[in-house]
């Protein structure tokens, strides 16, 4: 057992929050990680009500939270309205400016997390008053930005201690085992969110070709890239984006955006039929550079035991030995 | 004290290597970071034999070593044997394939550190025999690539393992402090190469200007760039980037790299004496993401001694209170 401020705050088993990972992290994951010990996130994406009404009802009595992109449900906010009528443990927002949910949020008496990728974001997730602040390294899957966890998770440590020290903080991004756990909790961080490594699970909404495609890869083979974004006619911010793995569709538009806008309509259309089908190669396979560290898919339950008993193990016997005079 | 691999294959008292910084990293930087119970690795840099005699000198009595970087010292292979004749303690070849050096460097029963900076050029370094390879994560200072140190450290850990358990792994890349060095051992490496954090010192060769420049800086202020590199006229191969502060340079050439090409004869006269006079607008401040958490020059002595005595509190007393059930 890992004992944390998280742990304590949250009445949680472990210090480890999954990653609202949109498509992937239905409720079924999200609950898997709450009986886990940890606490489950349903991936809010780019907001589609009866999916999220129908994933909270998979996760049956689990208390789970929901994760949302901040500037996508900007665009239609009743879809909050929805997840707090679901009474979720926590809501995460990430990707925008908080401040004009956060309040609702924190009214309902909803554990508010706000994922940032720059220090910079961290001053404003402060602003808006977060209960816990996820600093989210480049290494991550899916969307994010370029400061490495290993500067970010530090930077944010100290803001929080001198800004208001009663925030939570966790690492995110590149954070699938023991030995990243035991590192976020050195690094000042007291949990972690996991996404690629709960993604590579028997409980993530992810099809079987996609799962193959990323155990064969190491984390050489990932990539951040816009042309998803472009070929989904998805408006995400320029500063965001997204880690995949080099693929046939990397080839062949990355580096080649401004081509692909021009044919956009017809891409998107590919695109979307690919990726209904889970195809690795016409769309894309979210996952971090934590994927040259993931050779199964596991359940949820095996992942989240041997992650916090390694990083347990690491914590008492390799500490030990490494300060032995 | 820190007692790892490391400190005992290479007889350190600290698990602590000096980057070896082009031009910031003379024999001054080098001995007091031997000195101060690390190794010192005197910045070979592009290669210039009075420069690094003197220096050798410099480092006087210090057990010392020298970083090449690698695809340099290919177009004026005589260097290496300048150095060798110093007796170095320890050779660090990086950006290049060292194998056409290796031989020589091992025949001379100098210990060959190779710095990679993926997984693929990790099994190159172990094919060459390397005795401790550094993985270099994107949050470094000056150059290097793109992946994370947070995937990259316990990647390659894996990979030697499994291949040559017998090779030592530093991390190198965003490691400014105790909580870097103690993320670092936990991740799986034997001890850590420290750039940025030595380069805010009082013995590194640094202006004035660009330590101020530096302190004024967040985490938020580097950007990884070929400006640099086009503007002066050296033969980087692409796959490297540097990381520098933005500053006015960077503001007007970076994304217009085609421009500056076409105009760097003249750009680069000028970019040389803005470097020579030390001057943080009109030339670069290479520092990483780790300048977030420096908040002062100070002597070698100083930031080794805190660096190692905050890992050790933190791998003693927090890693027992994280464990306590």
């Amino acid at each position: 057992m890992l004992k944390t401020r998280l742990t304590e705050k949250l009445r949680l088993r472990h210090p480890i929050i999954s990653a609202p990972m949109a498509f992937a992290a239905g409720g079924r994951l999200a609950a898997a990680v709450s009986a886990s010990g940890g606490l489950g996130l349903i991936g809010g994406g780019y907001g589609d009500a009866d999916w999220l009404t129908q994933e909270f009802r998979a996760a049956g009595n689990q208390p789970v939270g929901c994760g949302f992109i901040t500037w996508s449900l900007l665009k239609q906010p009743s879809l909050l309205d929805l997840v707090l009528a679901n009474k979720p443990k926590a809501i995460l927002l990430s990707f925008g400016d908080p401040l004009p949910l956060a309040e609702r949020i924190k009214q309902h008496g909803v554990t508010l997390i706000c994922q940032v990728q720059t220090r910079r974001d961290a001053e404003r997730a402060l602003a808006c008053g977060a209960d816990v602040i996820v600093a989210q390294g480049s290494e991550a899957g899916g969307h994010g930005e370029i400061r490495g966890g290993l500067t970010l998770v530090p930077e944010v440590a100290d803001l929080i201690a001198k800004e208001r020290p009663e925030t939570l903080l966790c690492a995110a991004g590149g954070i699938g085992d023991g030995r990243g756990l035991a590192a976020a909790l050195m690094l000042g961080a007291d949990g972690v969110l996991v996404g690629s490594r709960l993604w590579a699970s028997k409980e993530a909404n992810v099809s079987a070709a996609m799962h193959e495609a990323a155990l064969r890869s190491t984390g050489d083979d990932t990539v951040r890239s816009q042309t998803m974004d472009l070929a989904r006619k998805l408006d995400w911010p320029r500063r965001y984006t997204a880690r995949v793995l080099r693929n046939k569709f990397i080839e062949r538009w990355h580096g080649r955006e401004a081509e692909l806008v021009a044919v956009a309509d017809e891409e998107a259309a590919k695109y979307r039929a690919a990726w209904a089908e889970g195809d690795p190669d016409r769309s894309n396979t979210f996952v971090g550079e934590v994927v040259g560290l993931i050779q199964d898919i596991e359940p949820v339950a095996d992942i989240i035991d041997r992650m916090v008993r390694d990083a347990e193990a690491l914590l008492r016997s390799k500490a030990a030995a490494l300060t032995t005079s």
